[in-house]
């Protein structure tokens, strides 16, 4: 699976760091999802392998505009592009009629449909949304409004053929694997009747990868991270500022994300949503204060996440920039 | 005056022009006022010699999205900065109730007030709209939507000191003359009594920058680029590409707008609202093919706008590149 940020910003863009968006996508594919879809989205996908083309779904984490204010431009530029095919965009209460709303005003007519999901149904315990290489669910978030985060556990893996014992029965390689390996049931040369099913491995165990939206409690994700080979959490200020910014800043510190990710188990984490008042370097607060806090929390694979740069998670499940 | 381009291609951005949003100012001012805010100006922004803290009014010349998709993110941003001074927006019908329901959705909460002006009044007659140093009134133009024309006066312009008319009335040089500019009477050591406003010169004609909406009818600004320095209009194609996307384009060809701005006599011409086909070089069609087509029917100084890129507009109505 890999991700690319689109955008890393909190609030307001910076130079370098655009709006909240995120793309996932299974490692070769062209299709993908994108979650959270902050203005300049649109911008940031021209300088990434991405094709509007090829998007499958939308998963709106919250409705401030830092995640989602991207979204109807978005939608107009995949028309005027060609897109005929049908989009899922998952989101909480009042996107529908906001996008039908924005959509009216300035008369866009989409060629293709848009089918709204709620995140709240799928947060409330409906069963995982099924895509094409990803089943999606959900878990409700603590923020200034509704917020959620989104569980990607990927589907369809394919099986895999046990070729150390095909050859320890001496089944000779070559077409009959094939056909054993699509279930077939063969008559060797010497009479022996072997069946495919008793060839095939079990497939990998899927992997899952959870991106959250804006959220003071990490813990909420406790049941949402198990087993997951990702979190992406958003960590807006170390903990001095989020004292500083006020009581109830309702967003999570550096700390409180990487403290929770160690007590959890999750062995690759990727932080991002920074606050602008974090510089990537010179005098003054950068990423670096946030990596350095988090570090002290969390041993495993961590990552402050980059506008436009790209990571992979191998299948040992192992996170990687690439 | 001074035009910075924050955005200059039609429908879709391109690597290198973002979406519809031209800023006037007057030379040296910090207030400013900008026409169209397409998604990603706030971005644009963060690269122009502009504050959103000195931003006066947004004149919003048609609701498509190209053209107005980046207002709330531009708002909420103006409000994340500290903004608390009132904005005046103008816009067609529909505008307001836009960006309430895009503010009440996202739970926007601006520290400053919002003041909307129906541009449709503005065009039908009313009152030119007086800002702080610029007087603005509109014009209807011809698209799929309503669009409109905006024609932008200077105002306020100093009355200048009549300096040879003071030399050569033997009145020495010195704090009288300021005294002198400001309207006093004065007596003089030789027992003269001259009077201040015996000394003005009329101020100078209040120069006029005309910007239009999307538009398939340049003409309907005749009366607009009445006495007007500069015309900045859309010249979405070449002629031969506009035939070609159908019988209503409802954009103007670079050869329509040059055509009719010789015509009206306009001395400073600025295409801008490029189709994202024209490349700024290489093969296949370039900006520079809409500028050779131009420039076959005017010979004022014809400008292809770049985004970021700043035009002033001297004393002398000549508009140059900085």
């Amino acid at each position: 699976m890999e991700l690319v940020f689109l955008g890393t910003s909190s609030g307001v863009p910076t130079r370098g760091r655009s709006l909240s968006a995120v793309a996932l996508r299974r490692h070769k594919a062209k299709t993908w999802l994108l979650v959270d879809c902050g203005e300049g989205t649109q911008h940031r996908l021209l300088r990434a392998p991405l094709s509007l083309h090829w998007l499958q779904a939308v998963c709106i984490t919250h409705l401030h505009g830092d995640h989602c204010y991207g979204l109807p431009g978005l939608l107009a530029s995949a028309g005027l592009n060609g897109r005929t095919a049908p989009l899922t965009i998952i989101g909480p209460a009042g996107l529908q009629a906001w996008v039908e709303h924005t959509a009216a005003v300035s008369q866009l007519q989409l060629n293709y449909a848009l089918r709204f999901v709620s995140v709240e149904e799928l947060a409330a315990g409906a069963a995982p949304l099924a895509l094409e290489q990803f089943e999606v669910s959900a878990t409700a978030l603590s923020h200034r409004l509704p917020s959620f985060g989104y569980a990607f556990t990927e589907t369809g893996l394919p099986s895999r053929l046990d070729t150390a014992r095909l050859r320890a029965d001496g089944v000779p390689a070559g077409p009959l694997w094939g056909r054993l390996h699509r279930g077939e049931v063969i008559t060797l040369d010497d009479g022996r009747i072997i069946k495919g099913r008793d060839y095939q491995l079990a497939p990998p165990t899927p992997r899952k990868v959870v991106i959250g939206g804006d959220n003071d409690t990490p813990a909420l994700l406790n049941e949402a991270v198990k087993g997951a080979s990702v979190l992406v959490h958003e960590a807006t200020y170390t903990r001095e500022v989020a004292a500083r910014v006020g009581p109830e800043p309702q967003h999570s510190s550096a700390a409180a994300v990487a403290a929770f990710a160690a007590k959890a188990g999750v062995p690759n984490l990727v932080l991002t949503h920074f606050s602008p008042r974090y510089r990537h370097g010179g005098p003054g607060l950068t990423v670096a204060d946030l990596e350095l806090e988090a570090r002290a929390h969390y041993a495993g694979r961590l990552f402050m996440a980059e506008d436009l740069a790209l990571y992979r998670l191998n299948g040992a499940g192992v996170l990687s920039r690439i």
